[in-house]
This record gives C-alpha cells, sequence and structure tokens, in this order.
C-alpha cells in the first residue's frame, strides 16, 4: 500500500489551483486541500475592469472553474470561505478558520504551499473609509463597484494610481460612460516605461480628454453626501462621484512571518529556485513571494498571472521529487490604455540604473505593419542593451496595433540571450497586414546596432537643451518644409535631406552638427552623407517625434513618417478612433 | 584623392534597391548603376494581390519610391526599362540594352550585384497563351489584371496553384465580387504546412463556399470567346471567365548561367556564406539565390521579401570590407486566406523526413486570449522537436487571430535554438484581450514537453485507424455527452473525464485504450488517471478536432473547447464572419 501524501495548498486563485490541478495528474492517491479565503476559486482576475466597465457582459465569465466543476475533475478538498490562520511548521500543521460555521480547525500536512496573493494598499488618508472609495481585488470588491455604478449611477469617477490596474480601470469606467480623472504621483504613468514612452501614454490620454494629475498624490478625502472631494497634495480639488484607489499591492505575507519563515529583501516570502520558503517542506508561488528579475538578477515583487501559473506547476513537480528550477521572471507586462497599447519586458533605465548594469538604447518608430496597406499605424520601441556585445536588456513598445507581438518577441529573444545583432537577422513573418520586409523588431535592431557599432552617433531627447546650449551646435532639420510647418526645434534650419548634399557649404564646419529628422531614419541618412564630408554630427534618436511628445510640445495629431525602405517624405497622419 | 568604386546592380526591387540605398550610405563618394527591366523601382511587390483586390485602392501606393525620388535621397544612377543581356566577368563588364533608347551598351563595375528575381512559370499547356490566362510578378502584369476585371467585368476566377500568391490572389479576387475556383495539383494546399493544418484551411475554404479542387492539375485550356474551359486532369471541365495561373516561380538565373557562374544543387544561383557568387567580384541575393534553410541546413529557394532585404545590405557592408555572414533563412511566412491566417517557419514534417532528420510532433488548439473576455478564437498549434533534448525544429499556426504572433515567436525561438521546455518559460505578455497566463505558445511547450518526457504517450490522427483496426483498442472519448452528439470516432465509448474515477471498471483492463477529448488536454488529465490505475493508455494528440478536421466529417461550425485552466466541459462555438 502506498502512502498518501497529504498536501495543503493555502490560496485558491492562479498559482493555487494550478498547483491543484498539476498535483492531481501527478498523483491520483494524494489527499490535496485547496483553503480560498474567498466564495470562489480560480476566478478571472485580470478580467474583473473589464466586467466593471461591461466588456465582459456576463459575470459568470469570471469563473474559470467552480468549486464543484474543479472537484469533479481533479478530486480535490476545497474548503472555501475558509482562512489560514496559523501555521505549526515543526508539528506541520495549519490552524483553518471556516467564516460559515465559525469553526477553528487544525490540518495536518506532509507539504504545505503559500499562494496568499497580494492585496490593495490603502494607506490611512483622511476619508479614505467612505464606502465609494473603493479597491479592486477580488468578486466581492468587483461586485460592490459594479453595484454602485448600477444603483447609484455616478457620472464622475477619480484612479488614483496610474499603473495596470489604475489604468485598466480609467478605460472601462471610461467604456462605461464615466468621466475619468486619473492621478498619479509620480512623474508618469506605467512605470515598467521610461518617460519618454510613457509620454506617448500621456499625449494619447490627453487626445482621448482624460484628465489627469502627474507629480500629485492625495492629501485627503473630503466626503458629502451627493459627491467626494479629494485634495490633491498641490492643493488642488477633484470633485467626483468615486474613488477607484490603486496605487499598488503589498504581498500577504503576515502568515508566513508569523511562521517565522524568512522574508526577502523586497518583503515578499523568501523562496529558493525551487520554490521552496526557508521550511523545507513549506513552498510559496504567486504575488506574495519575492522572485529574481531575469535581467538585473536583482530580487523584486512580480504581480503577474503568468508567472504565477508557471510556478504553480513547478511547485507541484517538485512536490513530486523533481528538481524543477524557477528561473525568474522578465515581468513582460500588456495594457490597452483607451486605444493605445503599452507594453514591456526585461529591465528599463530606472532598474538598469538601481543594477549598476551599463547600457545603451534606441528609440525607433515604425509602421506596424506594410505602410502600403490600409491601416498602418506606428508603433515606438525603446531598446535597452549592453555597451560592449549589445546583448538586449529590456523593450518597451507603444503604439495603436501589433504592440503585444513585439512584446512577445522581445520576450522570446531576452530569454534566450540575443543581441541587437540577432534582431536584425530575426527571420520574422511577413504579410502586407501583418507586417514588413523589415519588422519594426528588425528595424530596432539595425538602429541599435549601429549604435553600438558607431555607424551612427546618436544623442537622446534629454540631451538636446545641453548639447546645443548657448549656441554649441547648429541643429539641422533635414524633414520637408512641410513637416517643419507643425514644429521644429529651437534654433534649427532646415535643410531636407534629399537636397543636402547640394546645400553642404550653408553648415559650418566649426560647430558641432545635431541633425534630426522626424523618426530618425533620414536623420540617419543626413548623418552618413555630414561624416563622410568631414562634419562632426550627432543624430537624434527617435528623432523630432520623440522630442516634441516628451517636451508636450504635440498634443494632437500624431503626424508619422512613413516607414518606406528609402524615401520618407510621405508623412501620414493618424487619427486615433473617436 | 579616393578612388571611386563603381558598383553596378541588376534588379531594383527589393533587395536590389536596399543594397543600392546602403551602398550610398557606407560611401558618399561611389558610382553605383541601378539596371532594372521594368519601368519602376522598389515596388511592393507583396501588395499587388491587395490592389488587384482594391484593399489597397491607389495604385500609387504600390511604389515604395521612385527612381526620381531615390536618385534625389541616394544619388544613385538609376537605368530602368533596362535589361543586362550579357556579363563578362574577365573585363568586369556587363552588357547593358535600352529599351526606350532601343541601344546596347557597355558598362564596367568593380563589383557587380545580381538581384534578378524569380519569374511565374508557366508551363506548355494547350491554350496557355489566351490574353485571359494571367500570372502575375510585375506593375504591368498587376495593371493588365486590374485593367481586365475592370472592363470586362469577369464573374468567375480560376486560380491554379494554392500557395501564397495563388491564396492571396483567390481572397482578393474574392473580395473583388469575382466567384473563385482553386485547383491545386498536390492534396493540399500551402506547402509549408503539413497535411492536417492545412485541412483547417481547406474547412475554412469549404465554410467559405469557395471551390477548390485538390490532387487536380490542368491538362488544358480550351477558350471561347466568352469564356475560358479548364480541363482538369481528372477530366472534370471548369467554366471561367479568367484564371491566375501561380503554380510557382522559377529563379532568372539565365544571365548568371551564361557568365558562367555555378548555380546550386536547386537551380539558384550558388552564393557563399557572404553571398558572393563563384566570381568574386559578382554578388547575388534575393529569390534567384540558393540558400541554406536554418533548421535543415539543406539547401533551398526563398522567396520572401524579408530575406531579401536582408541579404541586400549584407552584400553593401561585405563589399565595404565587412565580412558578415548570411546565415540562412526559416523560410517564415503568413498569409491570410478569407477569415484565415496561416503562418510557418522552420521545417515542416516533409522537409525533415527529406533531410533525414528525426522528429516528434505535437498539436494543440487554445484560444487566441483569455477565453472569458470577448472574441476568444481558436489557434492550431503544431510543433515539431528533436526526439532527444526536444529542441524545436518547425511551428505552423493556423487560425483567426493571433496567428501572426505566435509565429514570430516561434521563429525568434528558433532562431535562437530553444527548446520545448523553454516555450514553457516564456514570460510572454499578458492582458485579457492580447493573451492567455498560458499562451498557446507555452501551452505547446507544455504539451510538446510531456511528450518527449514520456509524461504522456500521444498517438496521432494519422495512427488512429492502424491503431485500432480489428477491435484492438477500446477507444474512450471523455468528453461531454453534449459534445459525443455533434460526432465520435467510429466504435468509442463515452465516459466524460469527470466521471472517469467512478466508472473505471467499465473500461477492459486487457486492451489498450485509446483516449482522446475534443483537443487533447481533458484526454491527457484522462490519460493521467487511467495510467496511474494501470491501464495501457494513449492520448490523442490535437483530440477530434484534428481527427475530424482531417478525415473531413466536419464541415460546418468550428465546435471549440474553451481553453480554461482546469475545467474545459463549456464549448464555444466560432462561427466566421460572413
Amino acid at each position: 500500500m502506498i502512502e498518501q501524501k497529504k498536501i495543503v495548498i493555502i490560496g485558491g486563485v492562479a498559482g493555487g489551483a494550478t498547483a491543484a490541478a498539476r498535483l492531481r495528474r501527478l498523483d491520483e492517491h494524494a489527499h490535496i486541500v485547496l483553503v480560498e479565503r474567498g466564495a470562489d476559486i480560480s476566478f478571472a482576475n485580470c478580467g474583473l475592469p473589464y466586467y466593471i466597465g461591461g466588456i465582459i457582459e456576463k459575470r459568470e465569465s469570471l469563473f474559470v472553474t467552480t468549486p464543484i466543476a474543479f472537484n469533479k475533475r481533479y478530486n480535490i478538498d476545497i474548503r472555501t470561505k475558509t482562512e489560514a490562520r496559523r501555521i505549526d511548521p515543526v508539528k506541520k500543521e495549519v490552524e483553518l478558520y471556516s467564516f460559515e460555521k465559525d469553526k477553528t480547525y487544525i490540518e495536518s500536512y506532509d507539504k504545505l504551499i503559500l499562494s496568499p496573493g497580494a492585496s490593495p494598499i490603502r494607506p490611512p488618508i483622511p476619508g479614505i473609509e467612505d464606502p465609494r472609495i473603493f479597491t479592486l481585488r477580488s468578486i466581492p470588491d468587483t461586485d460592490k463597484i459594479k453595484a454602485y455604478i448600477h444603483e447609484k449611477m455616478p457620472k464622475r469617477a477619480l484612479v488614483v494610481g496610474g499603473g495596470y490596474i489604475g489604468l485598466e480601470m480609467a478605460e472601462s469606467l471610461h467604456h462605461a460612460g464615466l468621466r475619468v480623472t486619473i492621478c498619479e504621483k509620480l512623474e508618469q504613468v506605467m512605470m515598467p516605461l521610461d518617460f519618454e514612452m510613457a509620454a506617448l501614454v500621456h499625449q494619447h490620454m490627453r487626445i482621448r480628454n482624460i484628465q489627469f494629475y502627474l507629480k500629485d498624490g492625495i492629501s485627503r478625502f473630503v466626503t458629502y453626501p451627493d459627491h467626494i472631494e479629494a485634495v490633491l497634495e498641490s492643493g488642488k480639488v477633484i470633485q467626483t462621484d468615486m474613488v477607484i484607489f490603486s496605487i499598488g499591492v503589498r504581498p500577504e505575507v503576515e502568515l508566513a512571518k508569523a511562521a517565522g519563515l524568512r522574508l526577502g529583501e523586497t518583503g515578499g516570502i523568501w523562496v529558493d529556485e525551487y520554490l521552496r520558503s526557508s521550511d523545507e517542506h513549506i513552498y510559496a508561488i504567486g504575488d506574495a513571494i519575492e522572485t529574481t528579475h531575469l535581467v538585473t538578477k536583482e530580487k523584486f515583487l512580480v504581480r503577474l498571472a503568468g508567472p504565477a501559473n508557471k510556478q504553480g506547476r513547478i511547485v507541484a513537480d517538485n512536490i513530486y521529487g523533481k528538481q524543477e528550477k524557477y528561473i525568474g521572471s522578465l515581468g513582460t507586462g500588456i495594457v490597452r490604455v483607451f486605444d493605445i497599447v503599452v507594453g514591456s519586458t526585461g529591465a528599463n533605465e530606472k532598474m538598469l540604473k538601481k543594477a549598476g548594469i551599463p547600457y545603451r538604447a534606441s528609440l525607433t518608430h515604425s509602421a506596424n505593419h506594410a505602410g502600403y496597406y490600409p491601416g498602418a499605424v506606428p508603433v515606438s520601441i525603446k531598446l535597452l542593451f549592453t555597451p560592449d556585445e549589445g546583448k538586449v536588456l529590456g523593450a518597451q513598445v507603444v503604439g495603436l496595433e501589433g504592440v503585444d507581438k513585439r512584446v512577445d518577441v522581445f520576450a522570446t529573444a531576452i530569454m534566450s540571450g540575443a543581441t541587437v545583432a540577432d534582431l536584425e537577422e530575426l527571420d520574422l513573418a511577413y504579410a502586407p497586414p501583418y507586417g514588413s520586409a523589415k519588422d519594426p523588431v528588425n528595424i530596432a535592431g539595425y538602429v541599435a546596432h549601429n549604435i553600438l557599432k558607431n555607424d551612427v552617433e546618436a544623442v537622446y531627447w534629454s540631451d538636446v537643451d545641453r548639447v546645443c546650449e548657448d549656441g554649441k551646435c547648429f541643429i539641422l532639420d533635414v524633414r520637408t518644409p512641410k513637416e517643419c510647418e507643425l514644429g521644429m526645434i529651437k534654433g534649427a534650419v532646415n535643410i531636407p535631406v534629399d537636397e543636402l548634399r547640394n546645400r553642404l557649404a550653408e553648415i559650418p564646419k566649426d560647430r558641432r552638427v545635431l541633425v534630426y529628422c522626424q523618426v530618425g531614419l533620414r536623420g540617419y541618412v543626413a548623418w552618413k552623407i555630414l561624416k563622410q564630408h568631414g562634419f562632426d554630427a550627432r543624430n537624434l534618436s527617435g528623432g523630432y517625434k520623440t522630442y516634441e511628445i516628451v517636451t508636450g510640445k504635440q498634443e494632437n495629431d500624431d503626424v508619422y513618417e512613413y516607414d518606406r525602405i528609402t524615401v520618407s517624405d510621405q508623412i501620414i497622419k493618424v487619427k486615433p478612433s473617436a
């Protein structure tokens, strides 16, 4: 007779449910107990904002499974509405409390898996206890928000925090017909992005008439029967009918901490590469654990469903004698903000600076598919890579279409240790509706590789003011006069690239030349011409498009240079849909 | 004074134009001559079908650049309407003929780049000279077809050949309002796919009421004033108003051959890894050359714009002293066939067999994004991998949405030497509109890795009849009764997976059990249960979905099992749009 193994899992969403299913597939005979504080297991966490906004119509769609169905399929001993209150690692016991039965009882285990997740941060701001100020984590949270919108028909909503959930909620509430305001304490939304890429999001929100405040936190809420006043740290006052508080989450580590389990430097539960905690019989997975960033090798907290699911599977395997490592995460993420899609993978500049990793950067704007095929729209890419061999460290992608594809390609490339030269060579699928003979990924690779080889000397938007102060530079705009009418860098002189060879005499030889075009391609051609004629030139990476967005000089149409192999005089206007 | 280099390029589309632009960027002072037989350079080859069909509305959109604009930008000596008639490698001269001036003249070169492309095959079938029987390669071909449709308003079109161009033309003509028939000599369309994946395309064409004939070539055309009769080899007769002949292309090697340049085993111009021909001063690129398949290492002819562009850039660099290698191609390709998208990268079974490379295969059908988010549709993936370490050899992807993304991820993975275990770990971007916590790529990796580790014993659709003959197998359908009503494998017994543990007594222990579900996931769960209870079981890879499509038993709706983490009882119907 085989000894029956008993495994208790705390937390029945994402990682916890995946672990349970995998455990059963590995062992028909184990006793698997799944403990969940809420009434539901394995619900669609990431779908909650879309249900609130009405894009997902049916509440039942949110349930990936039910306790009954899950038990039928996998023969799991499911304890919903049950909270784990204490772990005794010595006795290998966990104290459970049933809300329904108001009863505390002890459950022993051979192996314990902690998958408690993370809870929204709700700081003690005056007024925050008002029931019209919501956080979003669970189905009950969702039901409350949905009921409030349905019953009270609020017209205005304030979203505090411009991260993934904040922006998804902003979009969803906008979709539900509310007038949405966003308030973010930092200088930008979407911290996985560097500033100039976040500026594309800011620009898009301006176009969509979304009111937002940056570098401004909430100092207090003043609540009235018919509305709420949010008083910002700047003193500004926002009147609203409801608030979504989404400034971040905190790993639920109380249980682990009380049991004497080690916590990591970032405050998450510490685990080894096999996802085992400091107690050999306790594993931990999901939003509550500290994991390793694959690029920086620094510890970080990742709150994404993909890693949680992968970890659930690995833990189950390791309990059954395998030695599978969780290699860490790139933190790959994506979010749609109205019409624009924002994705990132690997490290950004802030992370690289913190980790002391040297890097170089490239900025490109290319069309998501062949420019001659209807519907081409720009995809902006920031690439970070090592200054020696050009190993890709991170990528940020912003655009209207085709963003998810490029993020996934970059994620795959980074995980395989690819260099920017490898990106050039990638043999990607091209047909006019789907890409270009030179995909935006290839182009990003070309530009980054040029920078790496010093085949072009690049200057970044953030350097322009410094490089150009006191007239040290001759600023050369090589776009067409028509493009220049819509705005130029202050002090620039316009010589279209196609006239440059005949007008070299107009450019002083004793000053450095800062050359730029709309996105950087014609600037590169011009740089090549100037360099070979003995000028000391620099090309502006990302071109005027990046510069004007960052400096806030453009708030209307996205004037965009066609990604043609050779000639880029033609500009197309991309109007966001209403 | 620097010596001026003179470079002549034969062929001004894709690779040739790219090489010219790159050469100029590398050397302001070179004399660069671009020779093109047609009137246009650098036109959008891949866009021609879409212009004919009216999706691309303006003819001018097809011109990536014009000779005048290209010359302005890059100072290239462009000779359009000029044919290269002879190369003298000893004298380093090329004989050019100007159609406009009806004049032959000699041009010397320091380096010569051949980029002549490939021309459509037009076999000497009786009647093929009829002007209503078209091939498609150039702008004049396009103008002819467009004019014919505009003037004669044909109602019916026959497309001969079911490759990329044939299917794009079928879609485009359908879009233009013609009733399209396709005729393919082989047993399937889209040769880059293996048969069961092509069967998904056949199924889709049936749903869209596209008439098509497989395993049937054209024996002759009988032409009448008001229509054409295509007589098939089977004797069937198709009446039509126009024919697109797209059975393939042939590299244009006559010039190279006459100059004594070496041709490769496949008939393309032989080049070394630096893209140099057998003459040290002559390089060759694009559709006319023979290149190396990155997976099989066999020589093959690739007719895609991406490789041609990459080669153009490399050749220019190598002429200027670099030693850049063209590493070869995966032949990554994609095509939209009405609503369905078909992509592939790397090697298929036919290629692996030919090259004698051992492999294993997996078939998965998962949702393109979270099932609970509106609009989820199935993506079918066939993965081929080595039987030892599981290195990915090739991938085929068919579905309505999200196909291009998965093909590009697989292409990136294959180029980096990834294994199926690496696919499991890929940290891809997930938000409900874009993917799942377990992306179809991850799921393909899981299933393939399970097969590799013998964590499941798989049987393929092609084995079913053999494995099950003479009642050797107990065939077990673990879907719901509702799913079974729509069709089962002959002789199968239905026990839903959720009842299996309680009904094991109904399954004979002395026979092998072939278990299947809709796509393979529940079959895997059932296999795990059976195996642990001592049964000798096999799971059908790709499930009933693959089996029924291949055996032609399903011609209507695509009944599709929801990709849920755990429970997959729910089936959703995907109706193609009208």
